[in-house]
């Protein structure tokens, strides 16, 4: 590598200078207090662990998405988390012994081998909030809430809507559909990839009942207002009961959630299958018109506690830091810095300590720095006593 | 691996449950508003880097404790920090354009191949501060003072004491040896592990002078309090004038100390090597009786930003915050919870957020979740209003 490159970054790697940081830093707490005020209680699991842990119940997207280690002291294969919700399941299954409801929140830095867009990091800093030992509406509707109070806390009212979806109609589907595990794979990618026109070639070519070719083509179109869910109540009348289950969920959580937020745009899309391998049922993410790719997501994961060996509802949203503080329209002003002259006499030192005791910014001048011309104020010695006077 | 062993962590490896977390979280913004009181910006380096930008100008040692990956999109090698202060003297050299002194601090994760100790962990939680362009006395004075009062606030001063080195006397022992390459690595092997035994008989089977090998073999033993530089002047003093510089500079940095920090025990240790490949000047660590590894340590490092291409003098310090924190005896107490009935009737949610407001921490409760005894307070309506009641 030449010289000159030494200091350029990885590709989608991101650092923060001064202005940039003093923003994250001030979201950051201002968030951790808020989740702290709903009785979310914070956790710092570790950016690496054995990769096992990392990976269990989680499924393929994550595990091409995690950076793999050897460790040179055991020879074992370690990764560095991509995503810090399994690392929360795993604390509240085994590491903490709460019967009931345990809520938890967190927020690190997480590494990811490839940028899943164009606007993503592979080094964002992810901040979420997990509610763990409760299965009912209630819980999904608390994360969704204070998903959308963080959304409101960074400054992105204007504008703001949610997309539900719910796995449990997919899954249905699946099951009424008697595919096997190849077919279901690929129908479910054409899915992924919102790939319609090669989704009706291969439909065409699969053996099966008109009426269900109807439906698998019709889910992934199923998107939009809350006519969606009319439509899918007509489509899957006579289907597995567990999709009209699901479609009634969606619509129960989305009047609760207008009624907490009457101004907030919802928009369905029930053949949206992202999370397929980790969520178990509704599934949410927010868009901004600031941003071209969703701000926060999340969803319900009941199976990963399950997989660690204690079974526990889960539900929880994530989202970054970073991109939450770019799009930030708060400002957090820098206060004033005063000038201190050089020296350690006792009284010099105790004026200095007492001004940065009563928040201002004091830097002391080094012999032979020079000041930059944006310093408006100085702490100088009048009739013997330290005063602060403007430049 | 077996299904129990899943939520093991690496050897080493530690994470923070909800009391340790509070912990950290309070002392964290508690150094960071310290640090930008006395002027230090806050930068977010990369976790992760082209392996070359994080080995720039530190040696091997850092090199052996790195993690290496391989970039999947370049397939170039990246590094995961193991240190944070060669990354910010990056960013002071080619991403601020600072021409005087540029004061930056810092707190994130770093990871470690081995333990630097039994008592080490593999990943730190890395919290400092850098000053860059300045060369004189008192940038070193300045960072040795705020580490001293990152200590204090962490509730350390009993007993707090200071050991002081300067690779300048090392380096001009050497020049005046004229060892050849091979032979001073091996010296300074023996004088790192202070192998004493060996060295000696090391120094026995040395083809020179006996005077020059009197003072190989002292400057080891060059160690203990103020008496140590007088040593130090009388057995150098028709040596190499750096080594007497090295002595006299340490001499007048410990005064100017002392001055501000009565209490502080001041140790010196004049063959200590640590961080050799990477320190140009004074070098300094911070041990409390509590803790028997060092807790902070820092010292000037001129080169690395010649490394970068761009000269910048450089002084600074690091520790570990979560050993901070673990060692802090100041306690976070946890405030109340509130209990508040579930609904979402609009005054009952209006009572909770601005009890939440008022710092109130205000957990509403899920149906059929139950209470855990330790609950205190709850929310309740009485004559048509919701108040907090003791249960």
């Amino acid at each position: 590598m030449a010289l000159a490159d030494r200091w350029l970054l990885p590709d989608g790697v991101k650092e923060m200078l001064p202005s940039d940081a003093r923003q994250v830093e001030a979201l950051r707490r201002s968030l951790l207090d808020m989740y702290d005020a709903w009785g979310y209680e914070l956790v710092m699991p570790p950016l690496m662990e054995h990769l096992e842990s990392l990976l269990t119940g989680v499924g393929k997207d994550l595990d091409l998405n995690t950076f793999k280690l050897v460790d040179q002291l055991t020879g074992q294969t370690l990764g560095i988390r991509a995503d810090i919700t399994p690392q929360v399941a795993r604390i509240d299954a085994h590491r903490m012994h709460v019967d009931g409801a345990n809520r938890l929140c967190y927020c690190g830095s997480v590494l990811h081998t490839h940028q899943a867009n164009m606007l993503a990091s592979r080094n964002p800093l992810q901040i979420g909030a997990e509610l763990y030992g409760h299965a009912g509406i209630e819980s999904d509707l608390e994360v969704i809430s204070l998903m959308i109070e963080t959304l409101y806390a960074s400054g992105l009212k204007d504008g703001l809507s949610l997309d539900l979806e719910h796995i449990g109609i997919f899954r249905g589907l699946i099951v009424d559909a008697g595919l096997d595990a190849s077919v279901t794979d690929r129908y479910m990618e054409l899915l992924q990839r919102k790939a319609l026109p090669e989704l009706d070639l291969f439909l065409a070519e699969l053996e099966a009942e008109q009426d269900l070719k109807d439906k698998l083509a019709v889910l992934p179109r199923l998107n939009g207002g809350y006519e969606v869910l009319e439509r899918a109540r007509a489509l899957f009348a006579h289907a597995n009961p567990a999709i009209l289950e699901a479609v009634d969920y969606l619509d129960a959580l989305s009047q609760m959630i207008l009624k907490r937020f009457p101004s907030i745009d919802l928009y369905f899309d029930l053949g949206e299958l992202r999370g397929y391998h980790y969520h178990t049922g509704v599934v949410f993410s927010a868009l901004t018109p600031a941003f071209g790719q969703a701000v926060a997501k999340g969803g319900r994961y009941d199976a990963i506690g399950r997989d660690f060996g204690r079974a526990r509802p889960a539900t929880g949203f994530s989202a970054d830091l970073k991109t939450l503080a770019s799009l930030s329209t708060g400002s957090h002003r820098v206060g004033d810095i005063v000038v201190a002259p050089s020296g350690d006499e006792a009284d010099l030192l105790s004026a200095i300590k007492l001004l940065r005791e009563q928040g201002y910014r004091v830097v002391q001048q080094l012999p032979g720095d020079k000041l930059a011309s944006s310093v408006q104020k100085e702490l100088v010695q009048k009739a013997g006593s330290w005063v602060v006077q403007t430049r």
